[in-house]
């Protein structure tokens, strides 16, 4: 019996988006129609956003983000940020989060990625040489480490603190870890003992 | 306070993702990320896939199926199909899931909708005359109607089935529809009114 199924173009084109994260072969299939289907030019369109997108986006050599141009992301460009703090973090998207809290107004520099001998990620492998060079270059006080809380990022915060401090800056440096505890608006009955460990390990007077 | 995010060609490409089918701003975000950092030439493959597909494929002007070239679609270039019987389907999508039943083996015919007064939908917007002139032009002697069992399809199916039999075609043509019933697996406990009555309306003898 002969196969009967889609044009190879729209076979091609489920292959593609099924690869795309968290989209299954139904979605893939589902989106691929839809696509077919839409309204006037926004196929069209959404190709060449893409085609665009990966042209034009670059990553920023200081701090790590994402920037289309040559004059450095929209961070690096703020004059109105405070030059003596830099908050680093493993990935690029992990910026804007702290970003939107509003509670810091300093510079960002990722790492990208973490410690993850599991993976072959080792020290070299993070933007660690070009953090140090910024510390030394400016005048950077303090450096905020807001990696994550999992094994990985608990290697990545205490090798950078070690490695940061037997480096002699010519001024004092401090460096500081995020607070780990219990997330807001979590029950005491939901937490995992690991969190309540670090929140009572982690407890300020009042 | 200046407002800092990703550069717009990221945005732009965030804002097509989000109008994709079961993809939120979450989900947007992260394919966005990924396809910018996805290895080699994948997000330039991607974009051509989706203008490739959009550029190439057509519906078949028989049965409405997808195709690509000018000779018909798949099903309808297949010379060893039974040309006495056309299924009718509310979309081309539909065809593919009767065909891997392997219970059929005649020719298709897309309506490209059902009749839904609610969304505007009238018999006019359905390929209608469509069916009517391959019925006249063929030799078919059965019509199949595998529209959905919703109100929609039902009304579809009812309005079908006295459209055809009110013209004359010369020649005996019987309408035969999809059964109702239990879905395959289901335990009655799980079955809703409305499935139980047609099934037992249904019933056959053994």
């Amino acid at each position: 019996m002969k196969r009967v199924g889609y044009p190879s173009e729209i076979v091609e084109l489920i292959s593609h988006l099924k690869r795309l994260p968290g989209v299954g072969p139904k979605s893939a299939e589902r989106i691929a129609i839809w696509l077919l289907r839409a309204k006037g030019e926004f196929a069209f369109e959404f190709s060449s956003a893409i085609r665009n997108a990966k042209e034009q986006v670059t990553f920023c050599r200081f701090c790590g983000f994402f920037e289309s141009g040559l004059a450095g992301c929209d961070f690096c460009r703020d004059a109105d940020r405070n030059e003596q703090c830099i908050c680093v973090v493993e990935q690029p998207t992990d910026m804007l989060p702290i970003e939107r809290t509003g509670a810091f107004r300093g510079f960002y520099h990722s790492l990208g990625g973490k410690i993850s001998p599991l993976d072959n990620v080792g020290p070299e492998e993070l933007r660690i040489d070009a953090l140090v060079q910024r510390i030394k270059e400016g005048c950077v006080s303090e450096i905020i480490l807001a990696v994550g809380s999992d094994v990985e990022g608990e290697a990545t915060a205490s090798f950078l603190a070690d490695h940061l401090k037997r480096i002699d800056f010519g001024r004092p440096l401090s460096i500081t870890r995020i607070a780990q505890g219990m997330p807001a608006g979590g029950g005491l009955e939901s937490a995992d003992e690991l969190t309540l460990f670090r929140a009572l390990d982690g407890r300020r007077s009042l």
